[in-house]
């Protein structure tokens, strides 16, 4: 899985920060990419990348701020323009559908693929046998949430020498061994999975919040995850503007993730007052909080190990 | 009155070309911009000029198409945040309140200045001592309007020969005779105004054209302009494609423009299939039907003289 980011600015477009919007790209996993948040001019962040807007399946929105789903109707209709036909899936909260409906119908747009509403509370909102996804309520004055996108685990790999020791040589046999939980082989050995394999491989977790005040019961939400993508519209040093619009500081973030024992805390949702200099100096003070820490910019790629 | 073209493409933004925005600045005139349609991403393709966000006081849409309208709740939100506190009228066709109100409404979006909506239907749409607004219906599949601003004739130059003749010298004297039709000096001479000024500065006319397909009376209606700004989505060799899509060829415009006798005929709209080669050879090809035609391009400013 792998991460771009498309919009890393707060509230206002600047020249340097669009507003949100961030694209998990699964192409190896399942070919697929979803969209957390869609700002306006998301789709012409996506023309500088290699994303192709047909490969979007599912679009997570985390709050009905202007910031974070102006950007909905211009890409949706956009990609029945570029050939989309496949279905996209639009999670989020009330509103949702009445600002995409009543958009596509003023604006005379007919979309050539199916669009399914998937209104979204706490909880599970979508599962298959590969993956999770959970939403949780955050605090921001109108209803936000972060995802948290869990990865099942995957079946270790196979040990050549086990299978030597039963007398199973490298071929095709080694692929159904690993498809089923117990295979016989030609001459009635049972060969079961679990003695043949190494340890199961953690699937990857992933949390994106949306724009929020620090929540308490965050912490053990997004416990343990790989990566946590949080807001930063403000460095600890203008609590105060944090505070007055339910917003969070850079070092707020940092304490949740040190207090959730995260693996990597990514950073967005950036005022645009502050400089590149500013967050480099905010960045090393934060580390005695918490590392590794990164604000990220547009088009920022990260990889999730 | 100058022209600053901020999106010049046809339905979905390419790398070359934004969808529809252009400005019209009458900074000198009024201290007022004016706005003509406003696709997704105008208010990023504004941050690359200097018009400032507050001084825009009123936008026309032509068409609810969405590369026409979608960044209009985005602009208006971000005039907002920057401090821009007056009204702005907003003229257009029907269903410009319903998607503006349920945008704002669904997006949590509060304006600090007023939001006026203005019906439009053909005819005058605004009027004051210096400016008239009219709109005429066009061909689109949907409402799609062409808008006429014509500035009130501007009295002559005074002629310091005529006024010497009458014993007046340059001073603040000569502002006051300007100003009214007939001046009693201190020695009781009548100065009548249009006995010591030059012929009548005609006032500038402009015709903006939203998407249409040719209509025959609209030559009529721009007949002797001096900016006719009119769509050319395709080029001649793709006739057939225009009438499939109701849109009109370059070849197209270029034919109303000599019939209507217009000065200067500016090209947009343009889809983003052309290469600038291709409209180079088109712009040549059509010198012959009328001249001065120009393809023009995102941040083409054009001063209307």
């Amino acid at each position: 899985m792998e991460i771009t980011f498309l919009g890393t600015g707060s509230g206002v477009p600047s020249k340097n920060r669009n507003v949100s919007s961030l694209a998990l790209k699964m192409l190896q996993e399942r070919d697929e990419v979803w969209l957390f948040d869609c700002g306006e001019a998301t789709q012409h962040q996506i023309m500088n990348t290699t994303i192709k807007p047909r490969k979007i399946t599912k679009i997570f929105i985390t709050h009905m701020h202007g910031d974070h789903v102006l950007g909905l109707p211009g890409f949706l209709s956009s990609r029945s323009f570029q050939s989309g036909e496949s279905t996209v899936e639009l999670y989020g909260p009330t509103g949702l559908k009445e600002f995409v409906e009543t958009t596509l119908k003023t604006t005379g747009t007919h979309l050539n693929y199916p669009l399914v509403y998937k209104p979204i509370k706490e909880g599970i909102i979508y599962q298959d046998q590969d993956i999770k996804v959970s939403a949780k309520k955050l605090k921001h004055g109108i209803p936000s949430y972060a995802y948290k996108i869990e990865e099942e685990d995957k079946i270790g790999p196979l040990l050549p020498d086990r299978l030597k020791e039963l007398g199973v040589s490298p071929g095709p046999i080694y692929e159904t061994i690993k498809n089923q939980s117990t295979t016989v082989l030609p001459n009635g050995t049972e060969v079961h999975r679990e003695n043949v394999t190494g340890s199961d491989i953690p699937g990857k977790r992933i949390a994106i919040c949306g724009d929020t005040k620090p929540v308490d019961s965050l912490a053990q939400w997004v416990n343990g995850v790989d990566v946590l993508i949080h807001e930063a519209t403000f460095i600890e040093a203008d609590d105060q503007l944090a505070k007055d619009y339910s917003h969070s500081t850079a070092a707020d973030a940092a304490r949740l993730a040190k207090q959730a024992q995260v693996r990597y805390l990514l950073l967005n949702h950036i005022s645009s007052r502050y400089q590149q200099n500013i967050l480099e100096e905010e960045k090393t003070r934060l580390q005695s909080i918490f590392s590794p820490l990164q604000f990220v910019d547009d088009f920022t790629e990260f990889t999730v190990k």
